[in-house]
């Protein structure tokens, strides 16, 4: 008999709906002297704790905590040790200890001050103490400016992977500041270049070309170039976002050319710049993608010239063990019933999805293998 | 300048909204022999991990095991030692990183079987792991039943305090069997009952009268006064849930008698078991109402008449430290602007709102310390 039929049985449904929190992104030259303002208008905390790496503390923290302590706000800094070695439990932990032991109340926010490692992390912590608090980004690195800030992704790496343990939780207010690039080195802009090109390939083949255009302005800093460098970047996530934050679905896309670059990172021990490895992963899953008769034949030699504009890889290097990068996938947290999906793209510009509607596609470790065989 | 409308300035707004799943609640004498239908029915998952601690493992983890295998679902069986001196980091990192090892993927499903400790402990594992699997709880105690499994709340303690790490994780089921009580000590159901009294005291003065009328029939088990407290007890909970589930206003009326409750666990390391503690801090809580003229005098009387029914302690022991009781209520999570607020009810069954519309209260250190040299 249905068990929640039976006589005596007592049954109540609770179908309680999260309040929708806006996140709010704006992008500005110089945004950060806005701060005060724009932290009054979307998140108005009694106290705001900044957190940054050490690195990040030094170059520009002193000078956030008094824009804030300036106008007038509570501000705290709060630092750990640089580098995505430090993106672990024992580090989140030991700030969540110090964040209680201010004991600042649950209605203070938490400012992310960095790149994708302090976003991660701080987000996390964000989201976990006193069971989640207001939480605003910062980004100071290309990489977070047009992804990792953006989407409300939070976590630390475990010793079975990255980013195996986190939260969703949406910052209120993300402000952008291209200002920042300034004191990035040129391989830091690389990797959030490699973001980019994967939001022109699943999304907007016209975006890619203005990319590919607006290389050297890109590299001079200009700010208009990184301007439309970062909108078009943050359109097509938040766009993604929106109709899936939750990534039960659509948000799956922003995966491609991931699955295989976290193979070359396990593989290699990290040794591939991040940038690197979606770079040679977006050509990797472009031809397993044409392998599987999925996406159009020269798609991935498309995407190869988009990348060498930037100076990003497109072909594995030699020390690269393919057997190791092809098991890595496996312990994809995209996986579904053992089996091993990928997002994949039709055309640059186009996402792909199945016959029956999803967003991801299994493929075979043998055309993956193939695919990785090609790039060698 | 208003900084948004500024020129140049791209501004972005994502409103995400989180998909809302509902948590099913089946209440019901031998429910356990119904998980695996249930748990097709609301859940669904390719794989189930079931949680308990070493105590709970041995007397009815291998049970659950065996009906879930029995009916041809995968599972397997996590284990960490008792006690909520485990409810830590170290001890939540331990079970994730072995959930990782077994990379379950993103669909599967963890089923906490225990007590509070467990249902925080391993809810906090299932909102973490890879940004949150299904869950469900399966409460073995009474606290667990009436109050710990439902709501959605998961956390575990840090140095500086309990509970100051968690998310809000709804269960997709939470599956209630008052059999597991039979080997439950009597203990154990006070530290339930004292929820229960205050379930009915911040809402339902006539389930307050059935509770005490049944105490006989409680403490001898007989499942129809075991279900109708069980039962009473989760509508008052689920109706204040459902209208506030991340705890913006009427939810904390649930904290009736737990900031004090927690200021003598913290002014006595503990050694108060958490239903006296209950106990006592709502005839403080009670008490101090009255003192500021928020609670119907003869209300706390009234609560120690219902306390004495069950063997709850409804006075302060010769060895408590009032100061320190109030100092530590100081740190209550409840606390704005500094300013530590209380839930308070008006007579037994009634809450009491501020005049402005608040949930909480705000009370001088001045007028709890009278109450709690009242009850001295």
């Amino acid at each position: 008999m249905d068990p929640v039929l039976r006589r005596g049985v007592a049954r109540f449904t609770l179908s309680a709906a999260r309040p929708i929190e806006p996140c709010h992104i704006v992008v500005h030259h110089g945004a950060v002297r806005d701060l005060p303002s724009l932290l009054d208008r979307y998140v108005a905390a009694p106290r705001y704790l900044v957190v940054a790496d050490d690195t990040v503390a030094g170059l520009h923290g002193k000078q956030v905590v008094s824009v804030l302590r300036d106008s007038g706000h509570v501000a705290s800094l709060l630092t750990f040790p640089p580098g995505e070695t430090n993106k672990t439990a024992t580090v989140w932990l030991g700030l969540v200890e110090r964040i209680a032991a201010l004991a600042p109340g649950r209605d203070a926010a938490l400012l992310a001050l960095g790149g994708g490692v302090t976003g991660d992390m701080a987000g996390f912590a964000a989201a976990t103490y006193a069971r989640g608090i207001s939480f605003v980004q910062i980004p100071t690195t290309l990489l977070a400016m047009v992804d990792a800030a953006i989407g409300g992704k939070t976590a630390i790496d475990l010793a079975a992977g990255k980013n195996l343990a986190g939260c969703f939780h949406q910052p209120r207010l993300v402000l952008v500041d291209a200002a920042f690039l300034d004191s990035l080195p040129e391989h830091g802009l690389r990797d959030g270049l490699a973001e980019a090109v994967k939001h022109g390939a699943i999304a907007d083949a016209a975006y890619l070309q203005d990319l590919e255009e607006s290389a050297p302005a890109i590299f001079q800093r200009e700010p208009a170039a990184l301007h439309r460098l970062i909108t078009g970047s943050i359109a097509v996530k938040t766009g993604i976002v929106q109709r899936d934050p939750m990534e039960s679905g659509e948000r799956a896309l922003l995966n491609f050319g991931h699955t295989v670059s976290h193979g070359i990172e396990l593989a290699t021990g990290y040794a591939v710049p991040h940038g690197a490895a979606v770079a040679m992963g977006m050509v990797a899953e472009a031809t397993a993608g044409e392998l599987a008769g999925v996406t159009a034949a020269h798609t991935a030699d498309r995407l190869r010239q988009t990348l060498a504009t930037f100076g990003l890889p497109h072909s594995l290097p030699p020390g690269v063990d393919r057997d190791r990068v092809l098991a890595a996938t496996r312990a994809d947290k995209k996986a579904r019933r053992g089996r091993v999906r990928y997002a994949l793209i039709r055309a640059v510009g186009q996402a792909a999805r199945t016959d029956d509607g999803s967003w991801t596609h299994p493929l075979s470790d043998d055309t993956v293998a193939r695919a990785l065989a090609r790039m060698a």
